[in-house]
C-alpha cells in the first residue's frame, strides 16, 4: 500500500477508528484533514491547583479561549467529546512541559499521568475555515497550501490567577466586502473563536510588521484587502508557559483532539454526545 | 417621601448608587426593574473544594447555567463585572444552605466569608425578555404582573462531580408565528440561556400538569397558543441542594447581583468592563 492510498484510507476512518489506531500507536502526524465533520479540539492538561484559575482564564477571554470540555481531576475519560476517549494515549503527538519550558514530544502520556490531572479541550478553528469555505469566502492560506499566519499582539487578555498575556491572533487577508461577510459567518461560530477582533491596521494591535508572523506562514495580501485578525488558539499556550506551572501537557500544533461530535450544527452550541 | 416617589429614585440609580445603598442596608428588596439597561445576574458561592466541579457543570451545561463571571478563590471582588463589587454586601438578599438545606436569609455573608469561596455569576433572563418586548412579542406574565412559571422537568443535565439532575424550564406561550420568533430572538443570548429546549406537549419533558408549576405563578395559556420552554436559572440552585455542599450561598430569588456590564450588545458575549 502506497502513502497516497494510506492517506486516502485514514480519510475514511471513523473518529472512533481513528482514536483507535493513534492508541495503538500507528499513527502519530498531524490530523489535518482526518475525521472530516467532526469538531477536533486544542488539548492542554494541568494539575487540578491550577485548574480553577485556567477554567476561569478561559471564561473570561471566550474568544481565544472557547472552552469545549472539561475532564473530571484524575478521569482521562472526556464523557461529552466521546465514548471511549483515553487522555493517555488518544493524541496523536503530545508536547510535556515543565516550568513552562517545552521538554518533551511524546505519543503516549501514561508515564506522566497524575491522579490530579484535570484536562481542558478548547476549540480550533478548523470548524470555522470550513464555514467561510461553504459561504465562498476564499482563504488564500489554503489555496497557497500553507499555514495561516499568527502574531503575538498587544490586546490584553482579562487575567485569572498566574494565566495572563497578550493575544496571539490568526490573520486572513479579504477584500472589504468579503471581510464584512467573514464577519457574519464567524460570528456564529463562538466555540471556534468566533466573530474577528481587530481588522487594518496591524501597528493599533502592536504589530511592526505583518511580513514577519511569529506564527506559521508568511501572509500573501492583495492589494485592496484588509488584514482582518482572529484570537487564536496559540493564544492558551503562550499564557500557560508564561504561567510557569511545574507541568503541563499539551498536543504538538496540529496533531489535534478528535471528538465523536458533528462539526456541522455546532455553530452555536456544542451538540450533545449520541447514544453509544 | 412616599413609597412610589421612593420607587421612582430608586430607578435613576447608576449600579454603583444601587450597590452602595444595598452596601449600607439601606434596600434589601427585589431588583427587578432597577438598574435598567445593565446586566443582571444569579450569585452562587462555594468552597474552593467544589468549584471546578461546578465550573465544569457550567460547561457542560451552558443552557440552564451560562456563566458570566468566576472569581479568584478568597476574593470578594467580580473585577469583570464591576469595579467596586463586594461580594459580602453587595446583594440585598443572600440565602444561606448548609448540606443543601436553606438555614438562613441574610443581608451580608461578611460573618459567613471563607478565604476558599468562590463566587459564581450565571446569566438571568431579564436581558433576553428585554429583546423578546423590544421585537413585539407579548409577554403574558408581565402583561398580568405575575411571575413567570417554571416547572422540574425530566431533561437530563449532563453530570459534573456531585452536581447532576433535572432540567428547571420556564415557560411562555406563544401562537406558532411568535414561538419562531422567539426562538430565532433569544438565539442570540446564549449568556441568558439562548434558544428555548422544547415547545408543545408538556408530558413530552415530565410535566404532568402545566397549570401546576413547580416555581412562580400558574400560566395562562389562550387557546392557539403553544407553550415554549427555555432553560431556567433555578437550575443550578436545585442542583446545588441536591449536590448537599456543606456550605453555599446564593441570592434570594429576584434579589439579583448587579453589574456594571451594559445589557445592550451584550447578545453575542459579554461586554468588557470600561475603565473606571
Amino acid at each position: 500500500m502506497n502513502d497516497v492510498q494510506n492517506l486516502r484510507n485514514l480519510r475514511d476512518l471513523s473518529p472512533t477508528e481513528l482514536r483507535r489506531l493513534i492508541r495503538a500507536g500507528h499513527y502519530t502526524s498531524d490530523t489535518t484533514g482526518l475525521a472530516m465533520g467532526y469538531i477536533q479540539g486544542n488539548l492542554a492538561i494541568l494539575p487540578s491547583k491550577y485548574a480553577l484559575d485556567f477554567a476561569t482564564f478561559c471564561q473570561r477571554n471566550p474568544k481565544p479561549c472557547p472552552l469545549v470540555a472539561v475532564s473530571e481531576a484524575g478521569s482521562t475519560a472526556l464523557p461529552t467529546l466521546a465514548h471511549d476517549f483515553d487522555l493517555r494515549t488518544d493524541v496523536s503527538k503530545y508536547r510535556v512541559f515543565r516550568n513552562g519550558e517545552a521538554v518533551e514530544e511524546v505519543t503516549y502520556i501514561t508515564d506522566y499521568w497524575r491522579d490530579d490531572f484535570v484536562a481542558f479541550v478548547l476549540g480550533c478553528s478548523y470548524s470555522f475555515e470550513e464555514a467561510l469555505l461553504s459561504a465562498g469566502l476564499p482563504l488564500r492560506h489554503i489555496d497557497l497550501g500553507r499555514e495561516v499566519a499568527a502574531y503575538e499582539t498587544n490586546i490584553a487578555t482579562t487575567k485569572s490567577g498566574p494565566f495572563e498575556g497578550g493575544m496571539v491572533c490568526s490573520m486572513r487577508p479579504f477584500k472589504p466586502a468579503d471581510a464584512i461577510r467573514a464577519i457574519e459567518v464567524t460570528s456564529r461560530f463562538p466555540l471556534t473563536h468566533g466573530s474577528p477582533v481587530h481588522f487594518g491596521d496591524p501597528a493599533a494591535i502592536g504589530i511592526d510588521d505583518i511580513t514577519k508572523p511569529e506564527y506559521g506562514d508568511p501572509p500573501v495580501i492583495e492589494p485592496g484587502e484588509v488584514p482582518v485578525f482572529w484570537a487564536c488558539g496559540i493564544t492558551p499556550q503562550v499564557v500557560m508557559r508564561q504561567a510557569k506551572p511545574d507541568l503541563c501537557i499539551t498536543h504538538v500544533a496540529a496533531h489535534m483532539l478528535i471528538t465523536d461530535l458533528p462539526s456541522k450544527g455546532s455553530a452555536e452550541a456544542l451538540p450533545k454526545l449520541a447514544e453509544a
